[in-house]
């Protein structure tokens, strides 16, 4: 039930398991992409609304998020500037304005939120991380085949196994057009309705093929060929016709084969039938898959225009992008770590001195400590405390304690206490530490 | 010069050094509040308009970003959203939220950007990242103490030995004000007045007092104690007239006692005079400044109330913010570190899939490694593109190499090569790294 604290609609708080799981994921991301050689960039949050509008096509317009003029332009109702959208438009202008500062190729990753004013559902979200690797200054299918491997590592480092790769190109869809004489300006239309084979049957596809204008034997033979139990291989002999289908072909065997040592053959197939529906794209793409889930939970292309078009300068470019939204929802709950390892209680003002000192021996330690901080100067109170805190260790000092000069250790799990001399705390908390093989912070 | 291709005034981009020079200071202070039970949280960068306004005073009204209402409602020009502008009203949100579920102290700790139009300036911007924390549903002075020591650890783990810490309480200024007979409807005003004793003589502090309605003789017997070589000791017989004052000065000697072992003396001091501007502070109050940096590089402080009225329920809270971005100023400059360990050439469209598995070999080892994706095939230029990526190995593979079964390394320090059996490629290149002591990605 909503009420007047829960973050704004489509917008999520993160506590503590939530952070972590996520932090750790990213964390795996941005490893595997510095392996790689891509290196970090950070925009901010906004740009001026004249770099975003005008680059997403009039739905994402609607979409951006826009931001009143301030002071006395408040009134006036306008916006001047709008939350990023995605992060290829500040690629972009990063791409513009620091170009001769940049190595050659351009190699960065992004991990950051974007904001999106769709309407939010199960799984869609205002306010959601994306991911994303992209090469710039590259024409080459080194720089294609090296993203994929990137973003496949990644998957797989993050536990993904169950995932299969769709591989494409541009220039096989063209070739595939050529083939069957498709008008080329009905083109674009055609290979929307090829992309819906998974969701509708032949014959409906075959039915808005010639509402598109393709006469009735074109359609049938389309989406018979595409259909078929030998469909890769009759497209291959039909590509072949085509100079760009020729040319298309070589590009993915070229892909295939440069990853083929390092992406599981099971994981990775030619899916000539595979769209993609962004009309920027200009060599090989891709879409990442998963059983059970709906959508992508990753993509990837190359799109050489796409840089100058959203007025950068003119480049190569090709990328991709990691669905970690989606890929965090696959993966097992976060498991939230204890909060601390090690509870000191102050079991009266006198003591709290040397509790901070036992407190600060522990985080000498490695370890996650703390002292008691609330009203209570009774034990028990105090050790249900280090339990709800999930302390592996409770070190109490009272009165005995501290005249003999020790401390004692309670192992919240067995129970167990130890006398400690308080010079040997440290030592005796690393060392237990690593015995049960606990986190260090 | 600004361009059309710079960010938003009063923002920033971040390119890899400053990424990561930000990025390992964002850790360090993480790795320091996780070792003190400090748990992570992150929320929306926008809350609902209603949350925000109101809570920062007029002036801070006018300083909030604030969202465009979308679809049909744009045209309203009216907001219903905005950017956050600190941490501590979200947190007020969180606590109202999620209150049952939160540990009792809730301790949490957040690093991210917040947005405030003000005038950009040097050092002064529009999206900064603010890095708190703070305890809420303890009323233990061990509390403030606690946050001290942890934002002091920062610090110094942050690199920073020349700092110091200003120590004051609000039941002290309480205690001065009616030890000097001060009337109290008048006594914020002397307050803030007394603030300015660093940057005004005494005789035009004076003056103003009289201005804001102390007679002549209780303004300067004020500013003459405050002021006095012995003005510490002064104050403290002063202040044990009034029941506020000498609590207050029991809570600064507690505080005091508490951190001794931990915060190196010269670092920390009772300063009396150090007001602090905020009225919502109920207790200790502290700031950390360093020579030659204006204003403060952190602060802190007890507010017992203003959670409540912020929205969230009535828990007494203390909490410190570290100036993560006047501390990053004034670090040394972020190192750029290379952007690869191991380049790898391509010395003909036959050599890539072999570059591209010597590539893997290399991360495999934990290196960070990427092949050439230029259009040249001569060595020259691909060494030339090595160097340039900092890599300190070249990996070099041509027809004598393959038909060997070996691979080529040159050391780009050295110039020296090796010839490396290609199955042994990983194990070699992980003991050259140990030995280079490279840091592994």
């Amino acid at each position: 039930m909503p009420s007047q604290f829960d973050p704004p609609s489509g917008t999520r708080d993160f506590l503590a398991a939530d952070v972590e799981q996520r932090e750790h994921a990213f964390g795996v991301v941005r490893s595997v992409a510095a392996r790689y050689g891509f290196e970090p960039l950070q925009t901010p949050a906004f740009e001026r609304l004249d770099v975003l509008l005008g680059k997403y096509g009039d739905e994402g317009d609607k979409l951006v998020f826009k931001i009143l003029r301030r002071g006395e332009h408040e009134a006036s109702g306008e916006a001047d500037l709008a939350l990023r959208y995605d992060m290829t438009v500040p690629l972009a202008r990063v791409a513009a304005a620091y170009g001769s500062q940049l190595p050659v190729p351009y190699k960065r990753y992004v991990i950051g939120p974007v904001w999106r004013a769709d309407r939010p559902g199960k799984d869609r979200y205002r306010e959601f991380v994306q991911c994303d690797l992209d090469t710039l200054g590259s024409a080459s299918v080194l720089a294609d085949a090296e993203t994929l491997c990137a973003q496949h590592d990644a998957l797989a480092e993050l536990g993904l196994r169950d995932f299969r790769i769709l591989l494409n190109s541009r220039r096989v869809l063209a070739g595939l057009l050529e083939a069957f004489g498709v008008p080329p300006e009905i083109g674009t239309q055609v290979l929307i309705s090829l992309d819906k084979l998974d969701k509708m049957t032949p014959e409906d596809v075959a039915a808005e093929l010639t509402e598109r204008g393709l006469d009735a034997a074109q359609a049938s033979e389309i989406v018979g060929t595409l259909t078929a139990a030998d469909a890769t291989e009759r497209l291959r002999v039909a590509l072949k016709q085509s100079d760009t289908g020729a040319a298309g072909l070589d590009e993915v065997d070229t892909v295939l084969a440069l990853v083929a040592d390092q992406i599981p053959a099971e994981r990775i197939a030619f899916t000539p039938r595979m769209v993609r529906g962004l009309s920027y794209y200009t060599g090989p793409i891709w879409e990442l898959v998963a059983p059970g889930v709906a959508g992508s939970i990753g993509s990837g292309g190359r799109y050489d225009h796409l840089i100058e078009a959203l007025g950068g300068p003119d480049v190569p470019g090709t990328g991709a992008s990691i669905g970690v939204e989606r890929i965090l929802a696959m993966l097992p709950g976060g498991e939230s770590r204890p909060r601390l390892d090690v509870a000191v209680t102050v079991l009266g003002p006198e003591f709290a001195g040397r509790a901070f000192g036992l407190a600060a021996a522990a985080r000498g330690a490695g370890l996650r400590s703390s002292v008691y901080l609330g009203g209570s100067g009774k034990l028990g109170r105090q050790l249900k405390w280090a339990s709800d805190s999930g302390a592996r260790w409770c070190l109490i000092c009272g009165d005995r304690e501290t005249r003999a000069g020790i401390v004692t250790v309670r192992d919240m799990v067995s129970g167990e206490q130890d006398e400690v001399p308080a010079a040997e705390l440290a030592g005796y908390l690393a060392a237990a530490a690593a015995r049960s093989g606990g986190q260090r912070s």
